[in-house]
């Protein structure tokens, strides 16, 4: 990693320091052995890179001081701070911007988790891209070796100033200081593009949003209530598209899980983006997570739980779980169309998923009712998303061998 | 009743003895009460009709006394003997024809179950259908008033002297004496078709082949084993249907289980009828026996259990289960496409169920691998004729409260 660091000549662009007050501690004594072969495996790596980083710093991490970095990818308007908002709920505490610092931050911070949004590491602010000609979307307006130096730094527990990326003046603001938390979330366009980022990282989640669903809402937010034209919110999809396609999509392949957002097939022509039919694509075989599935693991199944003892109003719901691959790598699918009329149906559909990571019955349940205000509270993106925080939680404790209480 | 039969003036027909040496007792004090209003309602009943009986000739029937009376209806070359000892072979012993009696006897009687064939109360032979211009399918040709004192007197405990069908030479032979036993099935092509028979049956069955299985299975038995022509097969088929059309298939909305068999969904153009989709339609809210059910009761589901934990060979299984109506009543519905490759893939498979009936784990692969021999046994007709035999004897345990051993 040394090497890769200097070969892209990126040290004078680092910012970065020891974590105020902590962690300059020695390897702790192994643990209770646990029998998880790659969870010892990833100590040592990680133990390894702290002594040849303590060269220069000394700060050797002790195992249960692992920072666990979590990235989200997607594209901008598809839901990421309300996923983060759902991922970070699970663990408690209201997420804030750092304490007295930029209003305009894209920092939220909580007592375990910190989510850092990747645009703080445009190269170039609204203008540069303009008179570059390039997009936001593109790889040369992304600083990727500060983005690298400041994650890596925060896993090994240091602080770091990472600078700011203002949506509403579209400049670059003066940095802001980061400390190393227990868990890192990177959301972004890029999280997985770079390889030395997508290293760092210990969980990828991939959000993918449909070109006909990611349409219909640009429509209702950006025609019903911004009275942009429907002919301008074509053209700005068109636009996008090219470099999306290019950089931000292709790297759904890296994710360990993808929650794909899709119309629904109950209705026919339903053409708002109300009613979806939401996809959560689980890699198999990871040591870190379970897949979840329902009644059967391993086999496929179709389910509607409405009927005799669960009654839904139209269009009711429709589950599907089953394996399959997905560029070329052994998935698991749990998919759902329609959505929750009533609690009843919610609790219904928990209690018939296995492997979920939730801690108690209802778990999910008592997530959803929590954050019911938010945007697809009732269909499979808050299902899924709050899964998905679920299994952040579950990566975590599995890594650090520390166990979060539910909140 | 009393008047019912002298109204259609049977009474000169009937052949009546009270059984060898059993059953002149009394009613016995009820038993411990268990919470089936039905039953009790049931019980009520019967030793209502048993004092009326009683007039004449002073039998009273204990309630643990009861026989319990199946019906099976079914076209003829359904399969409805192997059906027969899929389900007697759950009671145990093999099923023998009467003892020293007529060689062409269709009577089968075991420790518990005697099956007569419904044929035996043809009142016309083949010359005299043939005279008549009648098929065998037809009203006319059954002789419904002994059918129903016999079945009646079986039922009260008295033995009878059944009249013989010969299948071999289509004539009526003499009649064999027929005593009463714990469980009287009664198979053939009008079990339901007459009120009162069907009023005296605890529990029907109808095995409903659809006329594409009917036509592959004729081709299969009369062109290739028999070397009789496309065109006469047709021919009798077509014959046929008219009578079958308006006698038989009409007593199926009577029956409480419908085995019905159809033609694959997983192979394209499967002409060969061997590879069945066979669906269990199983009538709700009956107090004598509980729907078998997968995962999720009132659900509705489909399941491909070949996939990563359990492999198949082609076209493997697709399991479905759901609420629907039939004719107007409520029912379940089970059903299976494809075929077992594997004892593994049948274990599987039963381990899924619910509410079988089954008395311990694996008792469904135990009968089916002890008639493996018996066509259907890789398939849905084999599996739901066991299940079927499993509810026989769950609605014998309900009615009589005694509880059979499985063998």
């Amino acid at each position: 990693m040394q090497s890769t660091v200097q070969k892209h000549g990126v040290a004078a662009q680092m910012a970065v320091r020891p974590a105020a007050g902590t962690r300059r501690a020695f390897a702790a004594p192994a643990q209770a052995s646990i029998a998880r072969p790659s969870f010892a495996k990833r100590m040592q790596r990680g133990m390894t890179a702290s002594r040849v980083e303590s060269q220069r710093v000394v700060v050797v991490r002790a195992a249960d001081d692992k920072v666990v970095v979590i990235g989200l990818a997607a594209d901008s308007g598809c839901g990421k701070s309300t996923f983060m908002r759902r991922v970070t709920g699970i663990f408690g505490g209201e997420p804030k911007p750092p304490a007295g610092g930029n209003p305009d931050s894209n920092t939220l911070i909580s007592d375990m988790t910190t989510v850092i949004c990747l645009d703080d590491y445009h190269s170039l602010d609204r203008n540069g891209r303009k008179e570059a000609g390039v997009t936001a979307l593109a790889p040369e307006s992304q600083a990727f070796d500060l983005m690298y130096e400041q994650v890596k730094a925060l896993k090994e527990g240091k602080s770091v100033q990472k600078p700011i990326y203002n949506h509403v003046t579209g400049l670059l603001d003066p940095a802001e200081e980061i400390a190393s938390p227990k868990i890192l979330i990177i959301e972004g366009l890029h999280p997985f593009y770079d390889d030395r980022v997508n290293e760092l990282v210990d969980f990828r989640i991939y959000l993918d949003i449909s070109d006909e669903t990611k349409f219909a809402w640009k429509i209702q937010r950006d025609m019903a209530e911004r009275g942009h034209s429907l002919e301008s919110i074509k053209a700005s999809i068109e636009a996008r598209k090219p470099d999306f396609d290019a950089y931000i999509d292709p790297q759904k392949k890296k994710a360990d899980m993808i929650i794909q957002v899709l119309p629904t097939q109950l209705v026919p022509d339903e053409k708002e983006g109300k009613i979806l039919r939401v996809r959560l694509i689980m890699k198999d075989g990871k040591k870190l997570f379970d897949p979840v599935y329902l009644f059967d693991q391993g086999s496929t199944l179709s389910w509607i739980p409405c009927g005799r003892k669960l009654t839904c109003s139209f269009p009711g719901i429709k589950m599907f779980y089953g394996p399959d691959t997905y560029y070329g790598e052994e998935v698991s699918v749990l998919e759902m169309d329609g959505q929750f009329d009533k609690l009843e149906e919610l609790i219904y559909m928990e209690s018939h998923l296995s492997n979920t990571s939730a801690k108690f019955y209802g778990e999910i349940t008592q997530q959803m009712l929590k954050n019911s205000s938010f945007p697809g509270s009732n269909n499979g993106t808050g299902l899924f998303q709050t899964i998905v925080g679920l299994k952040v939680r579950e990566v975590y404790e599995r890594i650090t061998q520390k166990e979060v209480v539910p909140v």
